[in-house]
């Protein structure tokens, strides 16, 4: 499984604040939904054993999980309006156990660190060994000397840097740090370039 | 320069038709904004030197050149706008003569053939040498066995395939065709993909 947990900054927790005309002015909303995109989507069809986990606020994270998703479609609309669902379903996430809000879409009253927590043991994710922690940095190796680990949770923030709280966080649970390129990308972008790198690993040709 | 050519198949030339808040119902208008955007955006910044063409049911051709667009941001709904200004200002193109939309944007009525011709002759567009056109498509050759051309041109599809004519426009054109991955991907991750395999080409480290 491939995991990708990005970090929404500014998004708002109230889903009144959410306007499906301006993503934008929600704490970059968009950007977060171009993330669930480039992470579940393949051209006419999605991909198997990919979560993309977006946590809001440092307090309520909501998880689309590509093996259940149903009538998701690839545009920013369409999956803004299921994050603004899961936001407005929050009063149904109590303790650590997830609200429900469509398939394949859940919600959940954790930050980043109790995310990371959850993700990276493996009994609580039904995986057979830890995953991985990866985080996604400008000051980490280059993604070309590396190879991929089983299991991956790539670690990214949105248009902001990681806090020093995030860093701290990572760092305590990351086995490594990758940068996609000696460019630095969008977010979203960076999940594209990820997803192509565990594609070819490993092939001779396709 | 590297420039990518996006065929959008199914988007009308009437601005009328191009709703803002229904881009996928505007032929799709959503994934070719998403290319746009992955054509000329880094995080916090624009990448020099790139042009992304869209062209619009064969008949007009918007493009975006990075070394000139101003107020651009990359959430769909923005870049959207952009496009639907241009449909509306292609009264002012005459003849191979472009529209001046915005700064950065052009409309000119071309289709796909008469494009790729513009791009294709050095003194078009003032590059020092003819570009190379490389053509994306599934049954391409493996880009990781690739190496990148000087000054390429890339031509790929929208949500749909390539029709036969479309096929022989560019067979006749194309020096190579490649395919990203072994999956099959958006038009807009595959752009993504494209940049990265470009970004890191001949570096030992970044």
């Amino acid at each position: 499984m491939r995991q990708f947990v990005v970090i929404g900054h500014e998004v708002p927790t109230d889903p009144d604040e959410v306007s499906l005309s301006d993503l934008p002015g929600a704490g970059r909303l968009d950007l977060l939904c171009r993330c669930v995109a480039s992470g579940v989507f393949l051209s006419h069809g999605i991909r198997e054993s990919v979560r993309v986990h977006l946590v809001v606020a440092d307090e309520l994270t909501v998880s689309f999980d590509s093996d259940s998703l149903r009538h998701l479609h690839p545009d920013e609309r369409n999956v803004a309006a299921r994050i603004r669902d899961a936001l407005a379903a929050k009063a149904d996430a109590i303790g650590h156990m997830p609200a429900d809000v469509s398939p394949g879409v859940e919600l959940r009253r954790m930050g980043l660190e109790a995310t990371l927590d959850r993700l990276l043991d493996a009994g609580g994710t039904g995986a057979s060994v830890d995953p991985t922690l990866v985080q996604l940095h400008e000051d980490g190796d280059p993604l070309v000397d590396a190879a991929p680990p089983t299991d991956p949770v790539f670690a990214l923030s949105d248009h902001r840097d990681f806090t020093d709280g995030e860093e701290e966080v990572l760092a305590e649970r990351a086995e490594r740090r990758v940068r996609v390129g000696p460019e630095l990308l969008h977010a979203d972008h960076a999940v594209s370039v990820v997803h192509n790198w565990l594609d070819t690993d490993g092939y001779e040709s396709y």
